[in-house]
């Protein structure tokens, strides 16, 4: 079987890995240069988009942002699974919002701004503080802006104005402005549809962010209630975008009330536990859904955590002296904040997992992990009291 | 860092998409056409070896078939884990035996044959049945021949000088005669040893063998005295040969007693299970030793059992509904009793696991697998007594 990713980037590599063993063979379209490559080794496979998707079998995509041709092209192959139309609403906020109103899904109040009078009115109805995110690009916490009250209005304002204009031409460009949900914690669900209709969840993933970005994701046991109105969620988006593949929730958990706050129609970095934790990884069961064969258990089959490693291009060999470490490079040159890799560590208990991932952050670098060792501690104090 | 692996077969594949995620590159040398391949594509990188040794921060192995040649250019150069003897030792009978006669090492009563003279001693000798083994070809059922008594012995000694005669000249070729052991079970022990002489073995694995090849190994938790008593052989022959990286022990189990079958000086396919039943599988921890990294942990993480498939393309893709299955493919052409992949499947529990093993037994065609369904059967009842 021979599938066509979207994007050359980390989760097509980790999708190769994961299904090399099946027989599937994967290329990566790598936007930027137009080329399909091997993605375990970068070479080139063809210089063009027709040429692989002449070869695919099946087509997907690792990301959301992803032009509108590129994506009509493969649609019209009838070899693209998710559809374009799931994977535009990954990359379009508007199309995201419109979509959890059509599925009465909770989510933060918010309203679309494309022009002064609707910042204005945005301001005037939603209460403080808001955060404004840009519809089209913007990700890991780029396109962002905050606003705690209006004294700083005016200059966001210009900010995002300028944003517009500097932004793709011939583009209908907008923020969403969104009322700050005072959550508790950070969750996600990643789940996979087949063809057929038929879906599985992973367990609700505790996440952490660091500056915008994901730093730490920790999957155990979870709380039935969360687990149930998440899979509701889950079932409910993924019908209505008749979805094939795996595709992630992130949610604002408020009590015991799940809000959406984002749809990533792809394998998720909040998923990356499942390579050691799951019975069956986020990136098989993605390819398994694709490629029409059953869906692997998503069942949990010990508490594990995932730690990013953004910006680093080395770790200290002694993390691989803790027990039920892994370590997974992504064989990106470094750059400030990029995502290099990520370590998964799994535990027999959720307090060994906890212990586990202590002795990590103690031995990781504090500079490049400045927030891990006291999220840790926190996340241990929770489990003893 | 930069592997070369001599020998370009499955186990160099499993190896490279073992420790992609470590940044670890695996070329493999193709002993056949002398070429240097990416064991993932078949891609030539270097049409020679030197090449290869030169790009290599390391060397290693697959097989112990290599001819001497090639072993002295790689010893030389410094990089070769384990070292050439050790491979040499489980390429030829002969040392082997005398490596567990200097380990004081239990094995089965054996003659080393060359002549005639040997022959007609070793049946006087010894006691019947015997089977007589290639000291250097030959595994997996080849170049091995059975006496149940002196009836056929004029008959068996006319084949085995037949085998002589047509071996590799300028050679000194002899088949070792030794006294059928009347096991009780098969089981092998794979573990690890590290250059600073650190060992961690996995647990022991029960295997079925059919028409002298592995059929089925199961792995779940066992009898401390017979993994003790595996260690110890374990660590007294990995010592003696100051090895470095993965080496397997193949037992016969008569009662509480394990005499020594055979030894594998490699990542070996009863250890193929580890890819997810073990904290960490064979293949990384193998890497890890050789690159001088930590070794990771050998526990079992839940019982979990590998049908090799012989001969066969292709399986029903309804085996990918038993929970906990994963199918391993090796990317070969097909041909009669060739392995060309392997299932791997876990339960939570020993009944568990063999009940997911009955309903892969019953999925899987009856030609290909015909010894499987009768043995899981064995295997249940052995379980429920």
């Amino acid at each position: 079987m021979n599938v066509l990713v979207l994007g050359a980037g980390q989760l097509a590599r980790m999708m190769a890995l994961a299904v090399k063993p099946l027989n599937i063979n994967i290329r990566a379209f790598d936007v930027s240069s137009g080329n399909v490559v091997d993605p375990l080794t970068s070479n080139i496979i063809f210089n063009d988009l027709a040429q692989g998707i002449e070869f695919a079998d099946f087509i997907t995509a690792e990301f959301e942002h992803i032009d509108h041709q590129t994506l009509a092209t493969c649609q019209a192959s009838g070899k693209l699974r998710p559809a374009s139309q799931a994977i535009k609403v990954g990359g379009d906020r508007r199309l995201e919002k419109s979509l959890l109103t059509q599925c009465a899904v909770a989510n933060a109040q918010h309203k679309i701004i494309e022009t002064k009078a609707d910042f204005d009115q945005a301001l005037n109805q939603l209460s403080f503080p808001l955060i404004l995110k840009s519809a089209l690009a913007g990700y890991d916490g780029k396109g962002q802006w905050r606003l705690k009250d209006k004294t700083t209005a005016e200059e966001v304002w210009l900010d995002i104005k300028a944003f517009f204009d500097g932004g793709e031409q011939g583009v209908k460009h907008a923020v969403i402005a969104e009322q700050m949900v005072p959550f508790d914690r950070e969750v996600s669900l990643v789940g996979v549809r087949d063809s057929q209709g038929n879906t599985l969840v992973y367990p609700l993933t505790q996440n952490h962010h660091s500056k915008g970005v994901l730093s730490v994701s920790i999957a155990t046991h979870v709380n039935e209630i969360l687990q149930t109105q998440a899979q509701q969620v889950f079932d409910s988006i993924a019908k209505e975008l008749d979805y094939v593949g795996v595709l992630a929730i992130e949610f604002f958990q408020v009590g015991e009330q799940l809000l959406v706050n984002e749809i990533a129609p792809r394998v998720h970095n909040s998923g990356h536990w499942t390579q050691q934790g799951a019975d069956t990884c986020q990136f098989e069961n993605h390819l398994r859904a694709v490629c029409d064969l059953p869906l692997g258990s998503t069942e949990l089959i010990r508490p594990t955590a995932m730690i990013n490693i953004l910006g680093e291009d080395s770790v200290p060999n002694e993390i691989l002296n803790v027990a039920s470490t892994k370590l997974h490079w992504y064989g990106k040159s470094k750059r400030a904040g990029r995502k290099m890799g990520h370590i998964n560590v799994s535990g027999k208990s959720e307090a060994q997992l906890a212990s586990r991932l202590m002795l990590l952050a103690n031995l990781l670098p504090e500079a490049a992990f400045d927030e891990l060792k006291p999220y840790i501690a926190g996340y241990q104090n929770s489990l003893s009291s």
